[in-house]
């Protein structure tokens, strides 16, 4: 019933940074009147940068000049194999109009609400590691 | 190419958790050296509370006593459906060795790596919400 342990190896920047940028869904992890917090949300990578729309009023906006985390993974649950990856960076408003209608027209919002703000992480420290096959 | 936006409604306390302890992994949200961070695990919730292993000298360690999140969803990037649980709750280093061994039973690990610590969080808010196809 339980697979083997899996074999944890540590991914590079570069792969960590592809990695990300091949799924459309991860976690942005801040600090919300003192205590931690997580949203999922839709991503893309843009100029390696992680891109994502929140609404006006989301607790999600006090991530606004914090450094924060944004986490992705993939792990299979029968196998226990996959990957995770973690970047922390500093979270920034995209007030640009340029930038925020270029970002808009990739990052297309998966709830219906008005999603009128467009936050940016710069990637400082990436770390990401894979769960291979203990076996192989 | 894009599905329809997705309606997103409230889970109950009592759904959100039976939806967690329906999926074997989650993410540790915790502060280390004042930053936000993250990991992924392996858990089991048991007599309401979520119980996971991890090994001697992780960053996770510094968890105990914190006051943590916890977070699993399981979102469908075609349909853009699913649904994500957060729990905040202090976290503490299971120390009574009957405890130990019962968890130890349950919360089987992963990766190849000693295990010897068992983390249990006590779920004191929790919040979950389900994305629903727009259309119905």
């Amino acid at each position: 019933m339980h697979s083997d342990p899996s074999r944890m190896c540590e991914l590079t920047t570069e792969d960590s940074l592809r990695r990300l940028a091949s799924v459309p869904i991860g976690r942005i992890v801040f600090t919300h009147e003192a205590l931690p917090a997580i949203r999922p949300v839709n991503h893309r990578v843009v100029d390696g940068d992680i891109v994502f729309r929140c609404h006006e009023g989301a607790a999600l906006l006090t991530v606004v000049e914090q450094v924060v985390a944004y986490e992705a993974d993939q792990i299979d649950a029968g196998t226990h194999t996959g990957w995770s990856v973690i970047v922390t960076g500093k979270a920034s408003l995209v007030e640009d109009p340029d930038d925020i209608s270029r970002y808009e027209q990739v990052v297309r919002p998966w709830v219906d609400l008005p999603m009128a703000r467009v936050i940016r992480i710069l990637p400082e420290f990436v770390t990401g590691f894979e769960l291979i096959d203990g076996d192989r």
